[in-house]
């Protein structure tokens, strides 16, 4: 194999690339990337068996050919080059890598291309387009509900599935719930209701952008994305999805309304003085506004009252001040409600004026 | 106790104060900053007991007293705070913070002011000024030789003794050594030689500026410095520091002249091949220029011919490439030498033209 171009071409997608490998270490096959030259194209591609990426770029070839390096070194090494253009070839199981005009000279050790991964295949059901902001803004808004507890698997994803009017995204840890009903503009073709890994959403940021188009495809094993020449995939999380439905309260009698910014603040300010594991602050709601107070600990106590608009009873609502926090800090707009009928029961919290996207959050038991 | 001042004025000492606590845990007194109030003035100090941090600020005080509150959660809160004026005032063991006009009430546990323990005093020993750019400046040139090896904590400082015009600081670690002979225009009274712990020079870094004058003060057990109305000492380190001179090579027989940002480019990418714990690169001499390689690893190999000025016979030096890393990264102007007359024998590094620093690298053997 041999071939030349441009230092920075390579780089951009070798950067990406890395974030498809296992990275575990320079001796294993899922630690390289691929890399193979034809007809004036690189295929670049790597994958951890559980998600994979493929590229195409325009290269100047001299010989074809396919080999396979550790990726890891491999980025370093173009990294630490002058811009200039780069001439790679192949020669005793080693890959040459050196800048034209350049008295510098690295060889890496490869290993064979034919001893690489297959790639996942889309096999025959099509793509569908939408909106690169939309998708992504879907798991902004609930990403961070996703479960940590891997012993709750089927929890440890995003669940992505069709509705009449476009696609419903949900996370759910047990304990809060988020969820974005969107309606899309693109016709959404039928495909099974799926559980997709968060990693899959954190490259997606990455190679997106906030314009543009990205290609889709849903089987039911895997979520295929396509941007431009670049294409990527990630195998589902195989399990039953909770009826997520059954928990979200169909009306509440009482709602708090509040600077979204106030409420972020304070929460920052007092969960300074949290010291248990249950992260526990207390939000004394009335209508002279919302006391916020952390739980007394060996290092002190804070208190913060933050204006609101509230007319009902007196109450007093306990709750993990991160499911607060997490939501607010994406939320768009000036003001959010905290809406509940007991102050021992399911709350929603939505932004104010009500967009798609809300929350649901279990309230702790006020004397655990 | 009880004293208001602006949150700007007090965060700037307490984020100087934290580095002086040993932040160990919230108990221990030396985690505590302590706070004195008197005549509208706020003492405020800190100590790990190794090193000391004293400052005053004014403010308006209300009630004279003085009390330790744990330094960390202190910190965080008033970074969290609205800038604004801040009241501050104990009650039954607790500090209460207050901005003013805000509906913002934090209370923090304290420890008695009682309990602190004493800081270093300075005896009857003068003060001496000197140029904080200098003194900065000299450590900056040397504290990168300083041994990690505790077994030989005589090493683990930088040794500081006067000169007939000026003073001399000195770092090793037994295979390098760092020295810088400054002259000085201020008189610098007699002190006994001593080793500070870099310690020391991190908190005179952030402390100093680029202009204006250090008080310092040395004992035979202490270093004090006074920039303004900030105060801070270290304990100096007990030990025979060893006759540095005769390291130094009086004449070298060949010089090797290169760009400093030839080699530090050359480093960086040869040594992302390096996978040795002994960081070992070769550097071939000859008039021809110098090719910097490194061993020959699982990853692979690197080569890198640089322009050099050199007339001599063709050498092979093998050494660590930090050892030159460090003192190119921090060297001033463009060219720098490689002087030496055997390739086994120490190298005399610096810049050309000459300043008032040098390094001597010890090589190591070529077949180690």
């Amino acid at each position: 194999m041999k071939f030349a171009c441009n230092k920075e071409t390579i780089l951009n997608e070798i950067i990406y690339s890395m974030d498809f490998t296992s990275q575990r270490n320079s001796l294993s096959i899922t630690s390289n990337v691929y890399l193979e030259t034809f007809d004036d194209k690189l295929i670049i591609r790597a994958t951890d068996q559980k998600i994979g990426f493929s590229t195409e770029i325009a290269v100047q070839t001299i010989e074809n050919g396919s080999i396979t390096v550790y990726c890891d070194r491999f980025l370093n090494i173009l990294r630490s080059l002058p811009n200039s253009e780069i001439q790679f070839s192949t020669k005793d199981g080693m890959l040459a890598i050196k800048p034209t005009n350049q008295t510098i000279d690295f060889k890496l050790r490869t290993i064979s291309g034919d001893e690489f991964p297959q790639m996942e295949t889309i096999g025959e059901t099509p793509f569908f387009s939408v909106s690169q902001r939309d998708f992504n803004e879907m798991a902004t808004q609930t990403i961070f509900s996703i479960s940590e507890d891997e012993t709750r698997f089927f929890l440890c994803g995003l669940y992505l599935e069709r509705s009449s009017t476009g696609m419903n995204m949900v996370a759910t840890d047990g304990r809060r719930l988020s969820i974005v009903e969107r309606k899309f503009s693109e016709e959404i073709p039928s495909f099974p209701p799926v559980i997709i890994p968060s990693k899959f959403f954190i490259e997606l940021k990455k190679l997106s952008s906030d314009e543009g188009l990205l290609d889709l495809c849903i089987t039911e094993n895997l979520i295929y994305a396509k941007i431009g020449n670049r294409f990527f995939y990630s195998n589902l999380i195989k399990g039953q999805y909770p009826n997520y439905r059954r928990v979200i309260p169909e009306t509440q009698k009482y709602a708090a309304t509040m600077r979204i910014q106030d409420m972020l603040d304070a929460l920052k300010r007092v969960s300074l003085l949290i010291e248990n594991k249950a992260k526990r602050i207390f939000l004394d709601i009335s209508e002279a506004g919302v006391l916020v107070t952390s739980d007394e600990s060996e290092l002190g106590e804070a208190k913060e009252i933050i204006p609101c608009k509230y007319e009902g009873p007196e109450s007093k609502v306990s709750l993990n001040f991160v499911y607060l926090l997490n939501p607010l800090k994406v939320m768009e707009g000036e003001y959010f409600s905290i809406n509940f009928t007991e102050p021992t029961r399911a709350m929603t919290v939505k932004p104010e004026a009500e967009r798609d996207y809300f929350h649901i959050i279990m309230p702790m038991q006020p004397n655990a």
